[in-house]
């Protein structure tokens, strides 16, 4: 498969064109346009990424867990695949390729139904995968992007055993209203780093830059940076410059703009906003424990950050805010299947069932319980 | 609070014998005035399940895995506390103590809405649990057992992490339509017990008494006994006999009729029935491979066993047949968290979902990603 789409270089590159042309006719915003692009580059990387999934090892059939109780019974809890998944997605192509293949290392069938945007490239992927040997049937993407694909896809609880919604929170909801069989869903990242009184402060901004920039178009972006009133005064202004060295707009709370008087002001909107632009709101909190419950209340429970060198405080922030990833002296960008050695992934799920974070092979599996005996009755 | 149950005795059995009085003048079943009953001995039993639950690891904080990629990230998976459950359940008044304890153990709050048959029970319960110095509000019995009680948990989505319905068909659907927050469905039971030609026939008639008749009223009981035909001459006349002095019905397909020549005939329909009562139905079949497809098509993916003396049959029959729980020469009755070795079960889980099979501790949690690193940043 990796071979597949290596080969196919050329036609996914002038299929992707057609799709980015029409997106720029219909004015998509500068990250969505991000998202949907495909060069050598990206290409190369989902190659990649399908090589590093072949080499990872099956989770099928793993033992998890294996145990005799008193009744002599032997139990083992073992790794299967859930059966067949339902993805829906939007613009980012490269879905198609990551999905495929995770799906497929795990023993599940896959259905797939991209957007519009991405349609011509997607259907160049699902080509070039085709061409791979793959039986036929296990991997299929819907030809049709319309609306009505989704609720006819989302009403099929007797064949999906799972669906997955990649995409604007419409998306989600509707199929979140509509889907009668489990659904994992992918919220937004509305990610914060706090730095705390004890941070470096040359890591902290170092982190805060990355974590805001390297690519500001996806959920594991940061998105409000949260500050120890006690090392603003200092802080404050070196971040600031970096920031805007960077093209970063700044909004701050009021405290915030008594330091950085140039920015504007952050409305109780943006507490809650994922920008997915290079936009960073600003916020003065008195404490970690102000920090918490900022995170917690305004959050959307994907990846927050703590700068601190200070270990308690690190354990404590680690275990009072209440998201997929808590990360101590970590950029946000690294809540990601690859960077977690997952090889791809599926999506970083925002719920708190089956699969939390980012979603790789294992999260792709059920299990099942198989015992064995020497005729065991219950009395 | 395994003290309060024991201590509150004859409150219960008070209680319980106004669900009784009352469910005998409905005209409930004798497996629903079986669900429904408590006696001493039950009594005695919730609270030892209590105390083995106490007794058992806290799984929040128990680090799931932990890893570093080449980044030099360490990534630790875990476990934490779901947040809060929504229990909706019908008739049996032991599904409050236990789904309370394993709530409350996991740090999970209970909103817990019980059926109309065991409100006094139910009510009983909960005020013997509220003397034991649980935080308030950590454990609800909502007072009303209205059908619009279950409409306006299923839409709190904000505020419940998690639904799960316990009891028929109905209301499982009713919640699963209504629901907007994951729901764990713990439909019908329909067990079958595949008797090889290769089976210890003295152990299979055991497993097969056992199966079916040591409680039928449940949802591991055995509905349907699939024989090789082989040894279907020698077998059917032997558990034929054993089940007809357990005073069980059974329905055969056309082959068994011409051997067990008095019974009555079993319909398309008795292949896809949980009687939950002493009725089984018999199925002559050719090979491991009908016995398996049999089980797919009309089985509810729940508990299926297989008696055989040849290993590799009882394997590839373990492997093929997609269920939650495959047993080589086990009873049914097994599947069970007390018998797992959980101390007491939310249910029996028929998702693939986050949790399949017997619910316990773990499979009320979630987890969650601490990151520990030293500035690592994205390139």
């Amino acid at each position: 498969m990796a071979t597949a789409i290596r080969e196919h270089t050329p036609k996914l590159l002038e299929a992707n064109a057609k799709d980015i042309a029409a997106g720029i006719e219909k004015g998509l915003s500068t990250a969505m346009l991000d998202r949907l692009k495909l060069d050598e580059k990206r290409i190369e990387a989902m190659a990649a990424g399908i090589d590093q999934v072949a080499t990872l090892p099956d989770p099928v059939g793993q033992i998890m867990d294996a145990w005799t109780p008193s009744s002599g019974i032997r139990i083992e809890q073992t790794r299967v695949p859930i059966g067949t998944i339902g993805i829906i997605y939007e613009s980012r192509p490269n879905v198609t390729a990551d999905a495929a293949v995770l799906c497929f290392k795990t023993g599940n069938a896959t259905i797939l139904r991209g957007g519009s945007e991405a349609i011509h490239s997607n259907r160049a992927i699902a080509e070039a995968l085709a061409t791979a040997g793959a039986p036929d049937h296990a991997i299929q993407l819907i030809p049709f992007t319309d609306r009505e694909s989704v609720s006819v896809l989302a009403g099929m609880d007797k064949w999906l055993d799972l669906i997955i919604p990649r995409g604007g929170k419409g998306l989600i909801e509707t199929v979140v209203s509509l889907a009668r069989m489990p659904v994992i869903k992918h919220y937004d990242g509305i990610c914060h780093l706090f730095t705390d009184a004890a941070a470096d402060l040359e890591m902290a901004i170092n982190l805060t830059v990355n974590s805001k920039t390297q690519k500001c178009g996806v959920c594991n972006a940061l998105e409000t940076l949260l500050v120890h009133r006690d090392i603003a005064r200092e802080f404050l202004p070196k971040v600031a410059a970096a920031l805007h060295a960077k093209n970063v707009e700044l909004r701050g709370c009021e405290q915030t703009r008594e330091i950085l008087t140039n920015i504007s002001a952050a409305t109780e909107e943006d507490w809650g906003t994922e920008y997915l632009d290079l936009i960073l709101s600003i916020k003065i909190v008195d404490s970690l424990e102000a920090a918490v419950s900022h995170i917690n209340e305004y959050g959307s429970h994907h990846t927050d950050v703590i700068v601190t060198r200070d270990e308690v405080t690190a354990e404590r922030f680690l275990r009072e805010v209440d998201s997929a990833c808590v990360f101590h002296n970590v950029s946000t960008r690294f809540a990601d299947g690859g960077e977690f050695g997952f090889g791809a992934e599926i999506g970083i799920s925002t719920d708190k069932l089956h699969a939390r974070g980012p979603m790789g092979l294992r999260e792709l599996t059920s299990y099942q319980y198989r015992v064995r005996g020497n005729g065991q009755v219950r009395g």
